[in-house]
Formats: C-alpha cells, sequence, structure tokens
C-alpha cells in the first residue's frame, strides 16, 4: 500500500486550495468561514464498483462521476457548490501511481470547473473499491429548493435529456458498440451536473429533484413530498438522437428511458405565473429546458400517450405511490 | 435487500431532529444554518470490516464507533459537535432487522448523548461492510485547535490513559479472556471521544491532536506541523490498572500502548503561562490530564526514560520524521 500520508500529498492535496481563513487538508479538520446569510447544504453520495459503475469503467471517470452525482445534489437544492470531502476505500489492486493519477485527474477536471476545493477525508484500504463524496454549498436563507413545494397547477420540467445514462449503461452491459453509443456513454461516465440550472431555479422553482434513480421514480419522490398528483405526457420527454434511434428500433423498450437512472439532470416544477420567467432566465444556459406535464390535485400520476394499457406508475410496477 | 427508504425511515430517521428552520433526511440533501461568528468544522472517518475493527464486533458498537471516531477529531480541532452524515455500505449478510436495530441503537446512543442530529447519507450495498462518517461542528471564527501551533517551552498533555484500546484490540486477535480485558475492550469498542475537553481547550492549548494511530505516530505528525521537536518521558504516560498489569507480566511490549492506535485521547501543548489555567479549567471534568514532555526547539522526539537503547522515534522504526 502507498503510504496514506504520500498518496494525500501527491494526489489530493493539489485539490485543496481553499480560502486564506480557511484549513484545508492536514489537520484533523477542515475549517470552512460561512458567508453571512446563507444556509449550508450538505450533500452524501456513495459508489461502490460493480453496484454503482461497472468494473471496467475508467478511473478518471469514476472520479468524475464521484464528485458529479453530489454536485446534482446540490443542484438539485439551489445550492452553489463550496467544497467536497472524498473519502475513498481502496483494493490493493488500484493502489499504484497510475490508477490514483488517472482517478484524481477526472476528480480534479470536475471539481475546477466547479471550482471546489477537496478539504479532507479519508483514505483506507478495502477489497471493493467504494468512493463517497459529501459535498458542500451554500444557498441563500430559507432559499434552498426542496421537493416538497409542488402545487397543483404548476408546470412540470425536465432539463436536457433523458435516458441516455441507462442506454449507455445498456450498451456496456451488453457490449455494443461504443462508438455508436460515444454521446449515452459520456452521460453515463461523465454527467455533466446543472449546477447552473438549479442556482437559475433559486426563487422560481416550487420544487426540484434531480433525476438519479430514473425519471418516473424521480417524479414519485417529489410527488410523494409535495402530497400532490400529476400528469406526465410521455411523448414530451426529451430524447437525444441516440435514444430516439434505439426506440425506433426497440419500440418495446419504450420504458427504459423512463425507468433507467444515471440522468443527472433536474426535473422540477415551476407555478403558472412564473412560466415566462423561467424561459427567460434559462435561455442562454445552453440547455434544453422541456415542460413535460403537469402538477394536479391528484395522488398519483397519470401518463399520458403511454403505451395502451399504462396509465399509471403502478401499471409499471411502481410500489412506493 | 430491505428497501433503501424503508431502512433510512426506519432506522435512521428517528436520529434526524434538526433545528425548526433546517432541513434533515428526505430532500436531495440537508440544509443547515450556521450560527454568526462561527466557523464550520469538517472531519471524515471510514472504518472497513476487517480492517479497521474485527469482524466479530457487535453491530451497536461499530454503530457508536463509526461517529466516536469523528467526535474525537472535532474536539481535537476544539469543535462543538452540530450535525453528521452517514454513508452506509451494507452486504446482504448484516441487510436485516436485527443487526440495523443494534447498529442504529449504537449509533443513536452516542448521538443522543452529544445531541447531534444525522442530517442524510446514502446506503448502498456492497459486499464490505464499510462505514463513513463526515461530522460538522462549530468553533468560534479563527479559535479552531491546529497541530501547527505548538513553540519551545510548551507542557505536552494527554488526556485519559494511553493504550487500552491496542491490548483490547490484542486481546481479541488472541482470544484472551474477555473478562480479564473488559476495560481494555469497552475503550476499543465505545471510545470516549474528548468533546468536553477539546471544547475548554480552545484559547488555551497551543496545538491539539487525537491519537488515533498511536501515541508516538501522533505526537510525530504535530511536531511535523509545529516544526519543533520535543522530550517525552516514557515513564509519565499514563496507563490504565489493565494496561499497568499487563506491563509488569510482558516487560518486552512497553512500546506496545505507545504506538498501538485506537486511544481516541487528546493530545496537546499548552503555553508555560496557561498550565495553571488548564489545570484549573479541567478539574471538574472527571479525566484525568498527565504531562508527559514539552516542546523544545529541535527537530526529533527525544524519548526519556524508554529501554535501553531507545532514545528517539526513529529506534522505534519511525519514518517519518
Amino acid at each position: 500500500m502507498t503510504h496514506e500520508f504520500d498518496l494525500i500529498r501527491t494526489f489530493f492535496q493539489p485539490l485543496s486550495q481553499v480560502a486564506t481563513q480557511d484549513i484545508g487538508i492536514g489537520d484533523d479538520g477542515a475549517v470552512l468561514s460561512c458567508p453571512s446569510g446563507q444556509q449550508l447544504v450538505v450533500v452524501t453520495d456513495t459508489m461502490v464498483e460493480g453496484v454503482h459503475f461497472p468494473l471496467d469503467t475508467l478511473p478518471e471517470d469514476i472520479g468524475w462521476k464521484a464528485l458529479a452525482v453530489n454536485l446534482s445534489d446540490l443542484a438539485a437544492m439551489g445550492a452553489r457548490p463550496a467544497f467536497f470531502s472524498l473519502a475513498l476505500s481502496l483494493p490493493e489492486s488500484k493502489n499504484h501511481q497510475a490508477w490514483l493519477k488517472a482517478f484524481s485527474s477526472g476528480l480534479r477536471h470536475l471539481a475546477e470547473a466547479h471550482r471546489v476545493p477537496l478539504i479532507g477525508g479519508d483514505t483506507t484500504r478495502s477489497d471493493r473499491l467504494t468512493v463517497t463524496v459529501t459535498a458542500h454549498g451554500w444557498v441563500s436563507a430559507g432559499q434552498a429548493l426542496r421537493r416538497s413545494g409542488a402545487r397543483p397547477g404548476d408546470g412540470l420540467y425536465v432539463s436536457g435529456y433523458i435516458g441516455d445514462g441507462a442506454l449507455g449503461l445498456m450498451a456496456v452491459n451488453e457490449a455494443l458498440d461504443a462508438g455508436a453509443y460515444a454521446g449515452a456513454l459520456q452521460k453515463l461516465n461523465r454527467p455533466e451536473p446543472r449546477v447552473a440550472l438549479g442556482g437559475l431555479l433559486v426563487g422560481l422553482a416550487s420544487s426540484a429533484i434531480d433525476v438519479s434513480d430514473g425519471l418516473l421514480a424521480d417524479i414519485a419522490h417529489l410527488l410523494e413530498a409535495s402530497q400532490c398528483g400529476c400528469e406526465v405526457d410521455v411523448s414530451a420527454v426529451p430524447y437525444s438522437q441516440a435514444m430516439q434511434s434505439y426506440l425506433a428500433e426497440n419500440a418495446q423498450a419504450w420504458a427504459l428511458p423512463l425507468t433507467g437512472g444515471d440522468d443527472y439532470e433536474l426535473c422540477f416544477t415551476v407555478p403558472a405565473e412564473k412560466e415566462a420567467l423561467l424561459k427567460e432566465r434559462t435561455r442562454h444556459l445552453n440547455l434544453s429546458i422541456t415542460e413535460i406535464g403537469r402538477i394536479t390535485a391528484g395522488t398519483g400520476a397519470v401518463l399520458k400517450n403511454a403505451p395502451k394499457g399504462v396509465q399509471t406508475l403502478e401499471h409499471l410496477g411502481f410500489q412506493h405511490f
């Protein structure tokens, strides 16, 4: 085992630049100053090899994604990412310079793009690679986006394209031609957390969630927290060209993008009187924002334009609704 | 697998009571208010079964210890524990009511004693139990205790007894009579983080560290950060009755308590002019505070009253000094 202190110094210390009055890696803990008028948002996500990503995932992609899924959670809360800690449990087979260099460079790439320093963590031995990131952000006091604010009449929106993560995972699992699924694989391995969108939605969206469990499952979480229902127009859900091509040839797989996970898009609701403002604020984001339904006073999700016989989430096997 | 949401609701939601303006478990992240004039302290520690605790450790002890080692890090920074998140990677063999109930009750026991709510986290499948806690505390701005403030002439102190964790681990590994080592086993499995002491040391200690890697190793960390040396009087290091008895019969094991880990005591330095105040402030703590040496202008640690031929850490095989 590379000695823990050497490993931290070589690969992780370079990611740890914090403000001068603050303390990063190297003490028993990190010390951070709180901007006045802000609340702290804390999110934690663990990725286990073979469970949350395929065993042959590149180390640079693992590094990127471990942080990306956490920044996606911060985005769903409307928080500006501020700093993160990393708990890395490393099997002997990966405890070498090449793996650590690649892992830390993927992590660094995304961390620098969002200017979030690594403030500390823990490095341990294990026989299964396990990466836990706890990310912290700031949001104006009382302004955090939540799952529970959707109200009847609100529009239901989603960012980007849905289903490419699931398509990418299928391509890996079934060893399909990587070239033909490059976009989907990129989405699976290097999701772009919707941080800028999350920030713009503060004061605008009535509720938000990031799409990680699958679009319909995450809509279900949102409705459960908000205690309301919705209509989802399945034909309005935005798909990439690759997804459209795939569904054109595999019509029976229509539910794959709706139930597959790993989208890391935002799903959110906006009161009717603010929908024009949504369009205006998000026009320059270079990210499609699509209305896919509307919140209702009911308690379930009604699926419009789904194949015959499928009108509710229960028809797709959802239990928790 | 118990469904993740059920598992969280049943076993972890009860630990999540936060202040009314804050948001705990149940959204994409937790939202916490920052007390004015305070800095945030963040610490992370991972425990992997078979690496950081023996495979047959009781689940309630694992739950306790996973939080305790983090509160110990907060104590070393002088921070008041505020809240924590939990990333639990759970093998199928432990994914049942009895194990989860015991684990969460041990965790809860310590969390309630220190009034720290669980604010969120992640629960994943794995084939090796891995528990990562990220704990957060508050400290008056600019007042955090650090490793780097020791100066020549400062007294070197340690709390409690040293070596019982190592003695307990030896008793487990060598299957010694548990009854005869009950105190040491208690120390190994249920360490008491020195939170009250850490708070009292703010404005008093010039540096501090928690003793987790072994007393001499942690002194070495402290000296390295402070860029100074020290004399340690080995005969002054405080041992429990059990440790004294063990050493009386195993004189060759004299270095065990000095190099073994899992003490979770605080080691700290106090400027000479504040040593009387230290005595006064800590008198009512019900915790022994022992002077074991003094900081010097050198760059190494000189061991006094050690067995013949051992005068420095290098003689004990320390590389990083």
